[in-house]
């Protein structure tokens, strides 16, 4: 007995990670593989994206046959594959796609293209098919959508398009403030506190403005007070968080509905502190938000 | 004829740098000398701090006699050459001092304590220095005083007291966006656009809890519309700048004159700043509020 056959291979590509998909033509995903080909890598090391891809799935290829591949992320931006042209807000996303240049005959790439929004200008590449994926799974979506990360995009939808969008990088300034600031010294290299993350979230909410002195701050109680690692970690972590609500929320009086969707570890973050702002929350994983938007065409 | 002899010598021990002047009774600089032996670079390689100084300063010895040398700065932190320890605000700014050990009979070392800061915590070493030798050259002022540098200070004196002090790390953060976060592809390594830099300024100061998207965007229009590199560079430096001035002013709606103290090419950053935001300042060099403060005991 052999099990479903794969029809097609989905890609989600982005600067660090490779990751693959085998799918069945009824929707069901049969394997996975992922490896640490992302693009960065590859252009680091002057290698070829389609031997990254072939590497790993290979497997999955049938003598003879030609298997379709979508991917999306930055594996179509100027550096990548091919470029995928931006489309522009407002836009249906991940609608549009590239056919990437390949010499094996065993596969056929298509590339999405990412979304750009002139005023002010931002960009996003695979996070518009994860929202492709949110309108496939709930068509009738309206709202706030945000797609935490490294680079956190909070998009407007509406009309099944991307309105707008905003991008901040507080997953990069907490990375770079964690491990290469003066805060290296107080912050513990892993551990949760919510209350301390909360604490965080709270005091930057309320007063966004004093990021930099707060975040300083952590030193000056680890000097004085012998503040704990884990709990400066998870108020740095919360102090940044809670600015970047402060940014988003700003405009408007009344707190929205927000719908998550990222990895497991971020959306929790992404909850908890919501919640403490009381601003209601759904989420879905980014597995089936990126599978639903690439199996859209 | 024979110069002056060198009553005296005057130190400014930090964090990288190592600066030495040798003093004549009369107040006057006979000479200058500087090294990198700061004492992040003594802890690491295991050096002692005696033959740091000695190595810089030898030349201004002679047989038979001991020199006193007075010294501020990190070299009193727990890591240094002995903790000095901290007065607590409000205080008198540098009047207490600790003898450090030495074996060389030519030289007896005195460090300036630093001052510390219960609620909020906060603690500064060096620039209680800085702050008395302001005072020694203004005995009266009262007010806000500004000492710009990777981590900026900012004082409240009275009754030629330190009331309180708030540090932001804004000089650290540009350096670790600027040079190592997704900007570094977008940054120019040097280079001043002071148009570019009071937007930073402005949009900042008004919009603060923008900060994580306002720095990403540099980025995006680097991608969508070839922002120019010292654009971006002056510009991320105004929105840091920006937002702390106006961590330090949310309090008070009317902006309040400022005194700045530190090196040339920072004050000249926080003067075109604050005359940006109508906020009157003077300035004097870190040099004469270093030797100020040191000359009194």
């Amino acid at each position: 007995m052999s099990h479903d056959p794969i029809e097609w291979i989905a890609a989600d590509w982005g600067t660090t990670n490779l990751r693959c998909w085998a799918m069945s033509s009824s929707g069901h995903v049969l394997f996975r593989a992922e490896s640490e080909s992302g693009m960065n890598s590859i252009v680091k090391s002057g290698g070829n994206f389609e031997t990254a891809l072939l590497e790993l799935i290979r497997p999955w290829l049938r003598e003879g046959e030609t298997i379709r591949v979508e991917a999306c992320g930055m594996v179509g931006a100027k550096q990548g594959w091919i470029e995928a042209p931006y489309c522009e807000t407002p836009c249906s996303p991940a609608t549009l796609r590239s056919k990437a240049p390949s010499s094996d005959d065993g596969i056929e790439v298509w590339i999405r293209s990412g979304v750009k929004q002139s005023a002010p200008p931002d960009v996003m590449r695979g996070e518009e098919t994860q929202i492709a994926g949110l309108l496939s799974l709930h068509p009738e979506f309206e709202g706030l959508v945000c797609l935490p990360g490294t680079h956190t995009k909070w998009a407007q939808v509406r009309n099944k398009e991307i309105q707008s969008f905003q991008t901040f990088f507080t997953g990069e300034v907490f990375s770079l403030l964690a491990n290469q600031s003066v805060l290296r010294l107080t912050l513990a290299p892993e551990g949760t506190d919510e209350t301390a993350f909360l604490q965080g979230v709270t005091t930057s909410f309320q007063s966004p403005e004093s990021l930099l002195s707060d975040g300083f701050r952590l030193r000056a109680e680890a000097l004085l007070e012998e503040l704990d690692g884990v709990e400066a970690r998870s108020r740095l972590s919360g102090l940044l968080l809670g600015h970047e609500l402060a940014g988003v929320f700003k405009a408007s009086d009344q707190p929205e509905f927000v719908f998550l969707v990222g990895s497991d570890e971020l959306v929790e973050l992404y909850r908890v502190a919501l919640s403490s702002l009381s601003i209601t929350h759904r989420s879905i994983t980014n597995e089936s938000a990126i599978l639903g938007g690439l199996s859209k065409i």
